[in-house]
C-alpha cells in the first residue's frame, strides 16, 4: 500500500517513515508532501518557544497529557526542533522524558529534529513536518523551539498561536531578553511559578507588555513577520487579542488547564476575528518564500562549476574583488 | 572629499556616516564597500556569544579598555548586533552604558544595529560594518551578538576567534544549552565567576568539552561551518587548539587580562597553524553566499509581478498545490 494512503488511514509505523523521509528532503519524500497537502489546513498550530532553562518541554508534554484527558480527547502532534544541539544528543534527552509521559497513547505523536543544516534549511523541514501531521489528523500540534533566537522565533511563528514561556530568575537583563520575544507572543507563559522572582518576572513582563502596547502601531515591521521578508507583508488589522500572562507549575501540573482554556480562546478569537486567514497566509507565503529561496540558490549552483566558484572566492581572499563584485561577476556568466 | 578618503584618513564622522549608509544598504555605501574593500583582511575579528544575562557588554566593555590602556594600545572595534530587539532599544540601552565607560576616546569605536530584516539579512550587514571597521584601521574588531540561536551563531562565527560567555546558574538544562553551542567557541568564558554555581557550571563545561573532544571527528557537519551550506566547505585539519575556559568578573575587571592574552593566543596560533587563511576562506565564503542567495531573489522578484505571485499564494491557501509545486510553477515562467 503507498505510504501516503497508510498515513491518511493512521498508520503510525507509516507516519514515522514519512516523517523521516521529509526529514531527510528524500524525493519520495517531497512527492508525498505534495500528496498530502490538500488534507492539511486543519490542524491548530502552537508555536512554544523561549529561552532554554524554562522548562517548555515539561510544558509541552503536561498540555499533551491534559488533552488526551478530556472527555473528547485531541490527538496531540509534536514537533520539538532543536537546531543548537548538533551532536550532542539535547534532543534525543528530551524525548526520553517524554516517553515515559507520553508512550503508549496513539493519540499523540512526538518527533525531535536536532540536525541542522539540512537542504533548504529548517524552517523548510519543520514545516514538512507538520504538514504531514497536520495531514495525518493531528488537531492541535506544537512546535516547540529550543532557544531565543531569530531562527527559533521564525519557526514558531509559523504556527496560529504562538507561546513565549518564561521562566523566574533570568536575571536583570530581562528587558532585553523578553523585549524581541514578546511581540510574537499571543500567549506569555511564566512557569516555575513556584521559584523565587516570580513577581519581579511578571511585573517586568507587564512592563514590556505595555511598553510594547506603546510601541507597536509605530512599528509595524516587527509584527508577525518572517525575517525573509522578500516580499511586502500586511501587518494585522484590528489585532485586538490582550497577550495574556498564564502562570504555570509544568511539573506539578499547575496552570495547565488554565494554560490550555487560553490556547483556546485565542483559536476562537483568531477564527472569529478573521485573523486566522491572515495567519494562513502569512505562514504559507513563508513556506513559499522558504522554498524559493532554496530552490533558486539550487538552480544557480548547477549552472555554475565548483572550479568557477573557487576562483571567485581565491579573488576575494586576494582582496582583487570586493564580496559584491564577486557575486556580480558570477551572476553575469549565468543566466538563471 | 570622497567619503572613502575620510574613513581611510580617520575622520571618524565620516566613518559613523559611513556606517549608517553600510547599515541601510543605501547604494553609495555599497559602492564605497566596493572601494574599501581591498583595505581589509588587517583586523583580528572577534565573535562573541551567547545567553542573554551573560554580561557579553560588560565584558566587550573591559577588554576594550585593556586593549587601551597597554603601552602600545591597539585600535577597537565594537560591532554589537542585537536582532531580537526590534522596538526595545536593548541595543541603544548597551550604547549607554558603553559611552560612559569609553567616551572621548578616538580609538574606540562601537556600532550598534538593533534593525533586523532589512533587505539582504543580518549577516550581510554586520560583514559590511565589520569590513569598513576593518579598512578604517580598527585592529581588533569585537562582532557582539545577543542571545545563542542559530542566526547569532552564524554572525559570531564570522570572526578569527569565537568567545562563548556563559554564567553561573544556568539551572540543570546547561547540557542542553551549551552543547551546540560551545563546537563554535575557541574560549569559553564564565563570567559572573563570582556568583555561587561557578564550580558546577565549569565542571559541566569541562564534561561537554570531552564529550565534544569525541564526537567531533565524526561529525565535521557541525564544525564551523555556516548554515547556508550551499556550497560544500572543508572542516578544518589539524585543530589541535585546546578550548580554554577562562573566568571573568566583567564588573570588575577581575580576569580580563587573562582572557585578552588567550584571545592574542589564539590569534597567534591560527596564524603559525596556517587555519587564519582557512577561517579567511570560510568567511568570506559565507558571505559570498548570503549575498548569492539575496542577489537570486532581488533578481527573481524583478521578473514576477505581485499579482501572479499573490495567486501562487491564493492556490495554497486553497489547498489546490502544495508549497512545492507553487515554486514550481512560479520558477517555470521565469527564466531567473
Amino acid at each position: 500500500m503507498n505510504l501516503v494512503t497508510s498515513v491518511l488511514d493512521g498508520d503510525r509505523l507509516a507516519l514515522a517513515r514519512l516523517l523521516t523521509q521529509v526529514e531527510n528532503n528524500l524525493p519520495e519524500g517531497l512527492v508525498a508532501l505534495n500528496q498530502l497537502f490538500s488534507h492539511t489546513g486543519k490542524a491548530h498550530l502552537v508555536g512554544v518557544t523561549g529561552a532554554p532553562g524554562t522548562g517548555k518541554s515539561s510544558l509541552v508534554n503536561k498540555l499533551a497529557l491534559y488533552y488526551r484527558s478530556l472527555a473528547n480527547p485531541r490527538k496531540i502532534g509534536i514537533v520539538a526542533v532543536d537546531p543548537s544541539s548538533p551532536f550532542s544528543g539535547g534532543a534525543i534527552l528530551g524525548d526520553r522524558v517524554r516517553m515515559r509521559d507520553l508512550a503508549g497513547d496513539s493519540g499523540v505523536f512526538i518527533r525531535s529534529m536536532a540536525s541542522r543544516g539540512s537542504l533548504g534549511g529548517l524552517a523548510i523541514t519543520t514545516s514538512g513536518l507538520v504538514q504531514v501531521l497536520d495531514a495525518a489528523g493531528y488537531e492541535i500540534i506544537f512546535i516547540e523551539t529550543v532557544g531565543a533566537g531569530q531562527a527559533e522565533v521564525d519557526i514558531a511563528r509559523q504556527a496560529h498561536t504562538t507561546l513565549v514561556i518564561e521562566a523566574p530568575g533570568f536575571g536583570d537583563d530581562i528587558q532585553v531578553i523578553k523585549a524581541g520575544i514578546l511581540e510574537i507572543a499571543d500567549i506569555i507563559v511564566i512557569n516555575k511559578a513556584d521559584q523565587p522572582g516570580v513577581e519581579n518576572t511578571a511585573r517586568a513582563l507587564k512592563g514590556l507588555l505595555q511598553l510594547a502596547a506603546v510601541t507597536q502601531p509605530d512599528d509595524p515591521s516587527g509584527h508577525h513577520m518572517p525575517e525573509m521578508g522578500a516580499i511586502q507583508k500586511q501587518p494585522e488589522k484590528n489585532s485586538d487579542w490582550q497577550v495574556c500572562i498564564q502562570r504555570t507549575i509544568a511539573i506539578e501540573g499547575d496552570g495547565v488547564k488554565e494554560l490550555a482554556d487560553a490556547i483556546d480562546r485565542h483559536r476562537l478569537y483568531l477564527r472569529q476575528s478573521g485573523l486566522w486567514q491572515q495567519r494562513e497566509r502569512q505562514r504559507l507565503q513563508a513556506d513559499l518564500e522558504s522554498l524559493l529561496h532554496a530552490k533558486l540558490m539550487e538552480r544557480w549552483r548547477s549552472t555554475i562549476s565548483e572550479k568557477h566558484y573557487q576562483q571567485a572566492v581565491d579573488s576575494l581572499i586576494k582582496r582583487q574583488t570586493s564580496p559584491l563584485q564577486a557575486v556580480e561577476s558570477l551572476l553575469e556568466g549565468s543566466n538563471s
